[in-house]
């Protein structure tokens, strides 16, 4: 079939005003999210509900045209880009937006794999119910890829990733098939897990059309404390004292050095300095109360007093207002924005197990300075997932553009030691075409082979996101 | 290859002494839990070490023997047993018992497939934490049977199903290869979902050596109430009032009917009768604070108080004490018992969306009446799960086998009105050979297209578990 032939097919399907091919039309479905790289496709396509998918999964496959599924394009390991080839075409989801459903009792929402994160998290919240899953992208990123690239995010220490916030699911095919999964039901044993293939498969498998979210109840209060300490090993004795005292009601516990602290007074001056004196390292805990604000601030101090007394905390500030709250909040969420403002450096997306990480950052920071002297590591994370933001920044004096020769050989050191230390080179941006070759590198042959059986039996033409992940 | 000779070189890899052939030794393992079926073997093989079972899986497959994987034998819906036939040998992984490794700060656990349930709550108490999974046979089954059926019991309400308890595996693939997926992440974004897809797959896509368990914080103190209501409606709106009030405190919620505590008083008249007088329903609540004793209470008092003033719990009794909290989970436990001493009855193993719940059993009672008329209903189960045992008894002066016979039609009549209302027709027990009509029956022909494409890529010669499931 002819490129001509083949699109005049999607035309007809979606109508000729959805299939985009000028370049200027295409161009924001073609850049990746940070702007390192850009695209070719034959078309966009913008199917307008599930059966257009479909008849165009169909067309496709036909054809043997190369489908990238696309959400908000917020990915961060260039998953949701096409190749340069310029073979492929982007099947955009974006106007499949709508909430279908919601169920207050049984505390599920169906959606669109297009509806946009934050219009879900409201969705919930008209409904008097917390959708917990928050990110840094939330008002641009889909559901759909937050879906396929099993997005992580801020309360994952509570309530999981987007993998355990998901019930059903409803996918299209690489045959251009409908599987209708959107069950709404905690316990289902009946065959293959097929909804949790799909999910974080980036897109490889079948194209996720929709989905059933568990919903939560809302909590009455969430109280917020920074805890100064003098070592990540601190750190982690503050997370299972944390852990024991206050159970599920430990919302957040989030890692922060004096370097990224120090970072984040350098670009953002107007935000607060919470502590007088500077320490090694802080941790900033969020409880969350069902019974009231008062059983939450009772919980959290009664937890920070516990542990000064314990010889683990320095010193602390308990937020007894909203306001205080998202001020030690805010600290946090500027880290990426100052690194960003100081220079480009080289990030890795790492998870550890936590009873390792004091080690990990004692282990690996003295290597880093031992090949690359002088450089800055910029360490903060979701310390209670495991999940660490490792990132390395130039010498004072050497610019941020040259130091990036360098990433491959940083890489290579931090992610060697984070698999020796029993870790994952990608805890929540996923693979991608970005680590294709890093996961081809630490996967055993026994595991990547299995991938690759299950790959060609889903999508035995490989017209599904071809060339990410494997 | 001779019979002889396949068996020879199974004794070359675990020794003589661990290969079973004679009926005499054979025998437990291929007589199902229930005692319904009793299958036939050429053996039964019973390895020392993830080696072992490696090296048989490979002699299985040079041999196209076709193996059936058994932990404990304590499976309803004969997974875990052969069929007739007598090609098959029994692979049982209980000489892998083996706690291998405990992180109380990680909190996981790390254990052979083999090790008995109650064994690793043991190990995990010992280290001061919570392995939540419970269930009946749990002084009998084995993790790997647990992760293989994706078990369910009496905590999913807080903890989730095994499969969200389970971080990472080791398992043998169909090929005999060692998949070493022993992961202790909470986050892990590098490519396919393989570890759901092997938990829950009944042995039929490789055999579970090994797995990482999550492990929780050990609560304070469990508090136990027992609510009166008019109707399940009534218990679904305690439901949602608990949940709010009390989030994820809120770890046991189970449904119990008027007849079934009569059965229970007929049978194990030396329990006491928490009520003066009868009511149509009853919530078992369990409230668990991380707090302190006090806290529970208050907690359970509180929303129990609430229920009563919105009218919607008509009477309660809370549990002051463990032998009285211990008491009232001994009337829901002597529920499966008492059925079992007034004779044999058509179970159900059903899910439905919690929201639909009541209209559920307000539209199927009726119907069965119909069908059957004065049968008796025996309606328990984990309300808050949405997992109802919606068992159906013969009418009074109706044998109890004679009434079996019936067991097609009341069947085919529940698990219609289930599929109707969105629900499942196995929540906890899978699929085995029991149910694998009425799994062909009730899935898409989409589904099961998808599932038999993941079993020919992942057991292309169809040796494990054949004929459970699909």
């Amino acid at each position: 079939m002819s490129v001509d032939a083949f699109l005049d097919r999607c035309r007809a399907i979606v109508g000729a005003g959805f299939v985009l091919d000028t370049p200027g039309d295409m161009a924001p479905f073609l850049r990746d999210w940070r702007g390192r790289f850009t695209g070719a496709a034959r078309a966009v396509l913008r199917p307008g509900s599930v059966d257009e998918v479909a008849q165009l999964v169909r067309a496709c496959a036909d054809a043997r045209v190369p489908i990238v599924p696309q959400g908000g394009n917020t990915g961060l390991v260039l998953g949701s880009v096409p190749d340069a080839g310029g073979t492929a075409v982007v099947l955009s989801l974006t106007r499949l937006n709508r909430i279908r459903a919601i169920d207050a009792v049984n505390r599920t929402i169906t959606v669109d794999a297009g509806a946009v994160l934050q219009h879900v998290q409201q969705a919930a919240l008209d409904a008097g119910c917390l959708f917990p899953l928050s990110l840094a992208a939330e008002g641009s990123c889909t559901i759909g890829g937050n879906l396929s690239t099993n997005a992580g995010g801020t309360a994952v220490l509570r309530y999981g990733n987007t993998r355990e916030l998901c019930l059903g699911l409803e996918v299209v095919t690489a045959q251009g098939e409908l599987w209708s999964g959107l069950r709404g039901l905690r316990k289902d044993n009946t065959g293959y897990d097929l909804r949790d293939l799909y999910i974080g498969a980036e897109g490889t498998l079948g194209i996720i059309t929709g989905a059933v979210m568990k919903l939560y109840p809302l909590p009455k209060a969430s109280i917020t404390a920074l805890a100064a300490l003098p070592s990540p090993a601190h750190a982690l004795q503050l997370l299972s004292l944390a852990q024991d005292r206050a159970g599920a009601s430990l919302t957040g516990f989030e890692l922060i050095s004096e370097y990224c602290l120090e970072l984040v007074a350098t670009h953002f001056p107007q935000l607060p300095r919470p502590f007088a004196t500077t320490h090694p390292q802080y941790a900033l805990l969020e409880i969350s109360s069902n019974e009231s604000e008062a059983h939450g601030v009772a919980l959290l101090e009664g937890t920070i007093a516990a542990a000064i007394d314990a010889g683990i905390v320095v010193d602390a500030v308990v937020a007894t207002s909203v306001a205080q709250s998202r001020g030690l909040w805010a600290l946090r969420e500027h880290i990426p924005l100052a690194q960003a403002a100081d220079g480009k450096n080289i990030k890795h997306d790492i998870s550890l197990p936590v009873s390792t990480i004091a080690s990990f950052i004692a282990h690996t920071e003295p290597l880093l300075q031992q090949a690359f002297p002088g450089c800055r590591l910029v360490c903060f994370g979701h310390l209670g997932d495991g999940n660490l933001h490792f990132n390395v920044a130039p010498p004072h004096g050497i610019g941020h553009e040259a130091f990036l020769a360098n990433q491959a050989n940083v890489n290579r050191l931090v992610h060697d030691t984070v698999v020796a230390y029993g870790g994952s080179i990608s805890a929540e941006h996923g693979i991608g075409a970005l680590k294709r070759d890093e996961l081809a590198r630490y996967k055993s042959p026994v595991e990547l082979n299995l991938m690759r059986a299950v790959k060609a039996a889903l999508d035995p033409h490989n017209i599904m996101n071809p060339g990410k992940i494997l």
